[in-house]
């Protein structure tokens, strides 16, 4: 093609890539709004609103045109040009191999299997959830069958949460948490050591709330391009311009509400850090989950749970909650290690990953087709009792405690830890070019870092793949070593070990 | 065509109207949310995301197999069919005859405008918006052309607002307000009667919401299908599934919050009265600005600026306000008559009527070149000392009051009064069906005026066209003569005339 053909050619396609994400935008308000602050009886009207929108946002990315500018630019565009394309090709690709009849199966399946779910959680009884689970299940395996019948079926739907860091880079990752985490765990469990708990009473949520703003002032969140409302499952979400946190408030865990804010604080500093100009293109939207959970990771757990931030924020502590203690205490309060805590979204940083590991390699095995459904519940409490020493009593603490599945997300968990890996990845990379942060974390002078991670992170959008992100930003390739070294001097510290 | 030829030709015609419905349902929560939660700097990815929202709803309405299925459905369909039929019909042709270019003119030109006006307005200088004022007239000539190049264009203009009241009935309504309301209102002027008004002080913003929320409980809001929120300019969105209303507060000013959120309770109960297995089809979707109009300023004037209505809700006003007062004069100090009031939101029952005689007098003769933009100001002023014996001091307050015309709503004016209108006559015809309501409305029970315009309007979203709406609901065809008898007998008893 001539240069101007590919001029011309770019630009008919951009509006293509364009409108996808406008339309994908509206749908993220949509969502936004019905669980946020649509009434009760609203939902009706809204499933027809987003079905409609995935339909037109559908059509646009696998519209036959698009195909067309797509294969006429791939080769003859270079730089961030050819980032663009491949981020698209990858959508058009996996979008137009799934068959139109499927997608709406997928779609109904996971409506359908919610109800069921939440009942046998509420029973207490996983032979309500095994059928609609071995559906879903198979539904899956159908959906990456489509995609690409030549290769292993987790694999694929892994990459639909993390495209780009293999299946073997992240079970490798995985495989170092299971192993050196348990001992370090086993070794807290056996230390002396009592870590301090100021809060011991209830307090109101406008109390929580005023605190959990208080920290969002300290963190610079700006307000401008953001709002914090409740959820009951907390969430982010939004543009560079617009860049939203929910959190929720429990009476007797305010600890809870601010780990929560400050995790989804992190959310949207990715989200806002993003580049204004390329709104609407793969370069003005963020990489996938994994690098989401890092950012969100790295202020929750290097930021929020770490000692200089207490020694900032304890008096907010006192002024919004009439809770007095010193930070030290604060900070212990923020990382004590439960010996006997089952679910996933109360675990600590350690145990936290174990719930992981369980996870993928259930789901791995059952969408390889090597372990059955009506093992679940007798595998997971096994994996429980071998990696943590813990056994669920009822099913409701066990294998249902989690929604995941019930919404055909198979393949999502892995992120979660590869995000606090990652985290803790950036951070010493961070610290490495600006060298030991605590002083700035205490005065709660956060440019330094936000810039850092803007810079070599956010600005970026989708530039680059996951890898080369990680190893741009950091200098090495995906590795679990720093995040082990954060664990262990954090918590040999706190547990005198 | 075959009856089973005719079905599926419906169905499959069903299937685009519902898209094209479900896509402006998002569209209008993209439009709630900018309103009232979008933090400051959201506005350029709302802008975009709003953009190609009215992107694929164009292309869905004026798709050519859409055409297809509507012509060969036109004629062959009976009953509701028909009715849906002919409103689509209605809206594809509109979208179908105006160009893409001058779509995005009339759009650019709007968003153009706005700051123009507004600094026009701020000024106080019609200079400045002069030359903007031209253009958007300009291109709204342009635009009824297209539509229609043999027809008045501000009748085509009007048809965006009222579709099927013809511009004939709506001048004949104008004119009889024209006619009968100064001297009613030169009366009053005479009348030596003080209307009490028992609102002196400031009242904070929390118990204001919590008296406008009493007033909500009061008129049996759906709080399941709807919300309550502020907005700098009020308004009501959704659907029947989800109708939300907004108010505004100022601290003098307490009747205004409780006048404006009942007015939005009105636009809202018409479209929760709309029904639910018909959503997304025009018989699911209100008739347009005039019958929409009624139905606020029915629930506002008819039900909340009523004696029966103050002797109920007297003690609320006491309880949230600390206000005590007699229902009488609530009574009176929610009708009065101002003498020197020049603008037409916070204007009375009577006065505000002259307002839109006069910009309906100025806007028809703007749009068929009969009146030159310069002019506005002065025939503006002569217009208020003629029909209202007041002349403002400043463009500010007098032409430049209103945005409308900055967004290039040439005809929409009208509505507004032709809704009061309706409002007295339907409000009259449901009198007629269930005897007087003061009763009713003083024990707070709506559900007999509530239901029985459901019944006769709201259950039947666009299945009659107005003037049959209002023929099967009355029994009579649209008329003036009802809002004269209620204003006559209303403000004669205030004023002892």
């Amino acid at each position: 093609m001539s240069t101007e053909q590919v001029e011309s050619t770019y630009d008919a396609f951009l509006e293509h890539v364009n409108q996808y994400y406008y339309l994908g935008g509206a749908s993220s308000i949509l969502g936004w709004d019905q669980r946020v602050v649509m009434p009760d009886e609203g939902t009706p009207a809204r499933s027809k609103q987003q079905a409609a929108l995935s339909s037109v946002t559908h059509e646009k990315l696998t519209a036959e045109e698009f195909g067309e500018l797509l294969s006429e630019l791939d080769g003859n565009v270079s730089g961030d040009r050819a980032a663009v394309v491949r981020e698209m090709k990858r959508k058009y690709e996996r979008a137009a191999r799934v068959p139109d009849d499927l997608v709406q199966r997928l779609s109904e399946a996971s409506s359908n299997a919610l109800p069921v779910w939440k009942e046998a959680k509420a029973e207490d009884d996983f032979s309500i959830f095994e059928d609609t689970l071995a559906e879903q299940i198979e539904l899956k395996k159908e959906y990456a069958e489509a995609i690409d019948p030549d290769r292993d079926p987790y694999e694929v739907l892994v990459e639909d949460y993390e495209p780009y860091i293999s299946l073997e880079d992240i079970e490798a990752a995985l495989t170092t948490l299971r192993e050196e985490l348990p001992p370090l765990i086993a070794d807290i469990r056996e230390s002396d050591v009592e870590l301090a708990d100021p809060f011991d009473g209830e307090y109101p949520e406008e109390n929580q709330e005023a605190l959990v703003r208080a920290a969002l002032d300290t963190l610079d969140y700006n307000w401008n391009r953001g709002r914090l409302d409740t959820a009951p499952h907390p969430f982010s979400s939004g543009t560079q311009f617009d860049a939203r946190v929910t959190t929720r408030f429990a009476a007797d865990d305010p600890m809870g509400a601010l780990g929560s804010t400050i995790h989804e604080f992190g959310h949207a500093s990715y989200t806002l850090g993003l580049p204004d100009e390329e709104y609407g293109t793969p370069l003005g939207d963020s990489r996938d989950m994994v690098v989401h959970e890092s950012q969100s990771r790295l202020w929750e757990n290097h930021v929020g749970r770490s000692l200089p931030f207490w020694k900032n924020f304890a008096p907010a502590v006192e002024e919004h909650l009439g809770v007095s203690a010193t930070p030290q205490e604060f900070y212990e309060a923020a990382n004590e290690v439960y010996d006997d805590n089952l679910i996933r979204v109360e675990a600590d940083e350690l145990t936290y990953h174990m719930h992981i590991v369980i996870r993928f390699e259930i789901e791995r095995d059952l969408i390889r087709g090597e372990l059955d459904v009506s093992e679940v519940p007798q595998v997971w409490n096994d994996k429980m009792e071998e990696y943590l020493g813990v056994r669920p009593d009822t099913d409701a603490e066990g294998c249902l405690q989690d929604i995941h599945w019930s919404g055909g997300s198979f393949g999502y968990f892995p992120t979660y830890s590869l995000g606090s890996v990652l985290a803790a990845q950036l951070y010493a990379a961070a610290e490495d070019e600006l060298g030991n942060l605590d002083d700035a974390i205490e005065a709660a002078e956060f440019d330094g870092l936000m810039g850092w991670l803007t810079e070599n992170v956010h600005s970026h959008g989708c530039r680059y793949t996951t890898p080369e992100l990680i190893e741009e930003a950091t200098g090495e390739p995906f590795s679990a070593e720093p995040f082990l070294e954060y664990v262990t001097e954090k918590y040999g510290e706190l547990y005198e070990l």
